[in-house]
């Protein structure tokens, strides 16, 4: 659920939804900024602040000089001190081509090339990637669609197997409720979360060829370009571009527009004018049965389907609380330009689990197991303080309150378990809190899984805790409520009432509650409205019915307030904001008091906590995370390995004949034989190739493992990373490959248990 | 790949897909009358046509009897003789009676409430499968949408389960490489493949209200109806119903309209008049990308996604044949009006092969592995003849050439194991083979596995020989080929030259083939055509390019008689497609000739045989073939079970504490953490209800063994079906569990290790 909505506060802020919220973070200096309006902060003194201070200031030295050797020429002043005063002058030049060296560097961030190192690493892990078809751009001998990509082999296999996991890791291990619903959607579900109003990217078109651009990417653009290239820019100047940067994701479209004018931003690729930002929905749409008159979308996530099954699932479950329910499956988002690779398509697969608790029982049962846990964590107060991520214990950040409670600091554990498990570099992952701006109202807490790559810290999965807003939105559709009109806020009071006060028909009118029921009853105090139909219908004919509704939702403290004055004045003034007037209500129209009642249940909306894995940014993080370069053996190329564990390997094993020769190759087919039978993904290779290509060959598709067949009676076993050989019999193999890749033993158990083989033989 | 395009053939048919084939087959009385023309044929002696024919001479038996009486009163005949007549009169309609019971029975195909009880069954496993949240009508709190299911927590289990066996039985035993490409798919692809064109419903509208209706339902309703429930009608106007409803499928729009007409077929809803039928496109359309330009689908099927990417795939097996790819995903029909549940929906899951093989060697090596097995099939010729499915063996029905070829062979072999494996009854199991009007010109053979429910028997797997189709259609578009022009059908040709005859710009451009490298090079005469272009410029001046193009694209046969032509008369006449019109070839303007040269290698397009899965239909099939009920102990009610194997059952086992007690919850508890560690789901049901209640509620939800903890040592397991009981220490409850539900052991092997335990104590 990526969609934050405004309800109260007036932010102008569009449809933010998570994994947009990366965009800022690749380019965010100071976050706090983006809460003190539009006026850039006063500039920090950062190295490379301080450097674009000196290098103004040697840039004027040298125009100042400059003059001073042009007098001195003009004046016919003696060789020796025109000679001196251009040496200075060389010498100035010569500083200010290492300072520019250095901004260039602190620019960049780390060292001198290391944007560069950046890229190429990129390059080679993606390079990699496409000739060993671990992806493919979709559709590809049709010139390919932007933003749509196909997984290859072993891409497919590495998925296959990281969904797995995420089965056994979440849904076995916490009994989850998994749910598989349709990618279609009809409009009034997406029209109820809000995601047919608010689930917009601002647009911008060239105004002659009309060629689609988003607006932000353009002003990013043109900043970091500034920021990188033009050295010469002030460092006034320079801190006025981070901050836009910074803000970004807070521009509303007029004030876009403004900046894009400002700075003279023209169409990249044909310098032609651009229009005013105008926001363009993400959604894909289309058209439900053959009437064409119901408009319907492809989800763009699967939350939805899980939140409108509630009621269902709670029954399910024998009506108790907490459970969660997961759903893996398609998500779509008609990005405008796709861009980052396989970090931002157009289709992706989404994991969401949203686990739904009693909001005054947020403790979880197994926190203790992950409580210990200790990672680097980014909480809000480190980013608006300047700070980078640290290391926390996760039991003390909820113990502090740096996580709201438990249940979420449970899954973020969890979280951290699952990336790292599957290989993510513990040392490039952070939790990062989001900070209140980024938040929406209703949210208690919100923490993003964010993932080191060369694109920067890509957020992976978003954990949040939601509150009751998402049960409440499919009771009463939030998109009708007023946001001027408080009255339209006590949403769960109406849902009991299947009724909504401001809105029209679009709604699903059943209530997404939960019941706690009393061990004995309660005596409480309840607020009794009771209008008096008579006498409003006297007063106000046809819009009786709208004044009784208006009445029957006001809140205890609006009630009471009535009440007062009735019993002073005798009347009262009462805005009906379905009429969107005052009436007047006088004591004999409504009846209000406080009585005592037996309870013997509390109802309520559950809150959910929601953490949602964007499965493909997993992936390819993963991928970036494994990938590493060593020379092949003679020293004359660099070889490219994936160290993938073998839970996540897309083939577990290889099986070569050392040579061609037929008993060897029936060896390698009893071998196979076995490891399917045991469920082991392998392939034969028994061409001709020498067996180091043969290993090199593999190593680049991650395998973790691989078995020559050197002899009709026993094999060599040869682990990917360490290179490390043993010899197994030929009936071991498949059993010894069994336990190390379903994780029964390590690699070092084996290599401790059987006899070692000197390398050099095999290898060559 | 479910499209039939008639090529050559000018047959009206329109766009068929297999699943759809179904929908004939339900109603298939005399499949052949469907090539000889819509004239029905002559009625066959059925039981039902003599009952049909008894039934019309009682009737007038009846009627002159009945004039008889009225004769023999109106002539104030003797009592005696009048009573005689009215008793004989009375005999008649006695006899009448009797015989529509028997008519109803042969209508209704097995006994004379069979239909009654079909209906009754389905509705006792549906309304489990609804309440235990097998399924969820999609969006039910928003009234939900046609056609649209959501899979709740038992379902998704199931389906997760039938995915990996499919995975494993497949993908991992063949070597196949899967492959993942996205749903939203442009314009060009579903063009090239021909679903843009003709993958088409006919669909009416009530010309009032606008209300869209499948035309062919309409008219198959009305017959059904018209047969089951008029017994008045003659068996020749029967024999006429049962002909169109053969023939459903193979009806223009405009016979299916004049016949709608002729039987004063109105709006079922409104009974006002309806238009005629027209075709309506089955895709999801939406739109690519901001501009609004660029037209996408989603997909109708998985193929396609293969089909593109095969010249990367045939790279990544080494470039060698065969080799098979596989893909399981979502797919998409907006179809007109959803029926008959989860077998026919707008979004389903499907899993599809496509096995490329050398059309020259449809040998396969694991062919022997499949050939003993023995199983219902029904070929074209038993179908022709009015015959029944019968076992057959799978080698016999290949050596006899019943089965095209061995692949072919293999596969549904495999995909009877797989099937069966799954829990489908084999005696309700027939693979069903096309008849001639149901496959395409290019098809080689098709077989489909069609399961029979209480709807009949529907086709779940479709196994197809596609010959070089598909990877043709992407070289050079299909759709843009002239379907008279005999030139457009050399496409393997063309697709070499990257040219396409008659076509715009519309094609991929890529040639899908494979080589074949000869051992040593072979010499080959080659046909070797030379358009002179200088002399067929002055010719033909603007039209020279087409003309070249057409002599070019000639076939040898075409070739060689203008050779003799233009020896013998120095001129010939000559058809170019592209010009719609004849021109003269003169001697001058072109040498045809054939030379001797030396080939290293063929090169060719590849034969595929596609097994596709429509997995949602699987599972229902298996839902209702697993399905029974049985009394309660005591014998008050009727119990439902699901009989699925532990493979496919959506929880493995429950633990049961036998009463509430700390000690046994905490034994439940050590059980249930080891059987996480085993990756076994499972269920702990700590509520006080009766054991014999709790093992009712995982009957249904087809668990097939319960672990009740009746002491803290020991435990006893029962099996579901049997109702057996043994008895195990606690520690090893979960290996046993492991065992038996991983397939390592039987049931049987287990109740022969383990003592058992006498029934009744956990039962209540």
């Amino acid at each position: 659920m990526r969609i934050l909505i405004s309800l109260v506060s007036s932010s102008t802020s569009t449809g933010l939804h998570l994994l947009s919220v990366s965009r800022r973070l690749h380019t965010k200096i100071s976050p706090f900024s983006t809460l003190i309006g539009l006026k850039p902060p006063p500039a920090m003194a950062t190295s490379e602040d301080s450097i674009r201070r000196c290098l103004a200031e040697k840039q004027s030295s040298i125009e100042s000089q400059g003059n001073t050797v042009r007098a001195l020429k003009a004046a016919n002043a003696e060789k020796a001190t025109v000679d001196e005063a251009i040496e200075k002058l060389n010498a100035l030049k010569l500083d200010k081509s290492v300072m520019e060296k250095q901004l260039q560097a602190a620019v960049n961030g780390n060292g001198p090339d290391g944007s560069i190192n950046k890229e190429a690493f990129r390059q080679a892990v993606v390079n990699t990637l496409e000739r060993r078809l671990f992806y493919i751009p979709s559709f590809k001998i049709y010139r390919g669609v932007a933003g749509l990509y196909d997984y290859g082999p072993p891409g497919c296999a590495v998925k296959s197997n990281v969904l797995s996991f995420w089965r056994q890791h979440f849904v076995l291990e916490e009994n989850m409720l998994e749910v598989d619903c349709p990618c279609v959607t009809p409009e009034a579900v997406l029209k109820a979360s809000g995601h047919v109003d608010k689930f917009t990217d601002l647009m911008v078109k060239d105004e002659k060829t009309g060629t689609c651009y988003r607006a932000d990417h353009l002003l990013k653009d043109f900043c970091n370009e500034k920021i990188q290239k033009d050295l010469s820019i002030s460092a006034e100047k320079a801190a006025e571009l981070k901050h836009v940067l910074a803000m970004l994701d807070d521009l509303s479209a007029e004030e876009l527009g403004a900046k894009i004018k400002e700075y003279g931003i023209t169409a990249p690729d044909t310098k032609n004018p651009l229009s005013d930002p105008y926001p363009f929905n993400l959604m894909f749409q289309t058209s439900i049965g053959p009437s064409g008159l119901s408009p319907g979308y492809m989800r763009p996530e699967t939350a939805q389907g899980i939140f409108v099954n509630f009621k269902d699932l709670y029954y399910y479950n024998g009506n108790k609380l907490p459970f969660a329910a997961a759903q893996i499956g398609q998500a779509f988002r008609n990005e405008i330009s796709p861009r980052q690779g396989l970090l931002r398509v157009r289709e992706f697969t989404l994991a969401e689990i949203e686990h739904f608790v009693d909001p005054e029982y947020k403790s979880h049962p197994k926190y203790s197991e992950v409580a210990d846990l200790e990672f680097l964590m980014f909480p809000r107060e480190q980013q608006i303080s300047a700070q980078s991520a640290k290391k926390i214990q996760l039991g003390e950040a909820v113990s502090k309150g740096i996580v709201n409670n438990e249940t979420l600091g449970y899954f973020i554990g969890r979280v951290y378990l699952f990336l790292t498990r599957l290989g993510i570099d513990k040392d490039r992952l952070r939790f990062r809190q989001h900070l209140a701006n980024e938040m929406a109202h209703y949210a208690a807490d919100c923490w993003d899984a964010e993932i080191e790559s060369s694109y920067g810290w890509i957020e992976c999965v978003g954990i949040a805790d939601r509150s009751a807003y998402d049960l409440h939105a499919h009771t009463v559709s939030i998109s009708l409520i007023h946001t001027s009109c408080i009255r339209c806020e006590i949403v769960s009071v109406l849902a009991n009432k299947r009724q909504n006060m401001c809105g029209k028909e679009e709604k699903s009118g059943v209530p997404l509650v939960a019941h706690e029921k009393f061990s004995e009853p309660k005596e409480v105090e309840k607020l009794v409205i009771a209008p008096v139909k008579k006498e409003l219908g006297l007063a106000f004919k046809g819009n009786q019915k709208k004044v009784v509704e208006a009445l029957e939702a006001m809140n205890e403290k609006e009630a009471l307030d009535m009440k007062a004055s009735l019993e002073t004045k005798g009347v009262v003034e009462f805005y009906v904001c379905t009429l969107g007037e005052n009436v007047t209500i006088k004591k004999n129209m409504v009846s209000i008091s406080k009585e005592k009642k037996k309870e013997h249940q509390r109802t309520f909306t559950p809150s959910v906590i929601e953490p949602s894995f964007g499965i493909g940014r997993i992936i390819y993080c993963l991928y970036e995370h494994s990938f590493y370069m060593r020379p092949s053996k003679a020293g004359d190329e660099q070889l490219n390995v994936f160290r993938f564990p073998p839970l996540v390997a897309p083939i577990k094993c290889t099986v070569f004949p050392l040579v061609q020769n037929q008993q060897y190759e029936n060896v390698a087919k009893i071998i196979s034989k076995s490891l399917t039978a045991a469920g082991i993904s392998h392939k034969i290779d028994i061409t001709g190739t020498s067996i180091g290509k043969r290993y090199a060959r593999t190593d680049e598709l991650g395998v973790p493992f691989a078995i020559t067949v050197d002899s009709i009676s026993s094999v060599t076993i040869r682990e990917r990373d360490s290179k490390d050989q043993i010899r197994v019999d030929v009936e071991e193999a498949a059993p010894v490959m069994k336990s190390v890749t379903d994780g029964h033993r390590t690699w070092a158990d084996v290599w401790a248990s059987f006899p070692h083989h000197s390398s050099g033989s095999a290898e060559d």
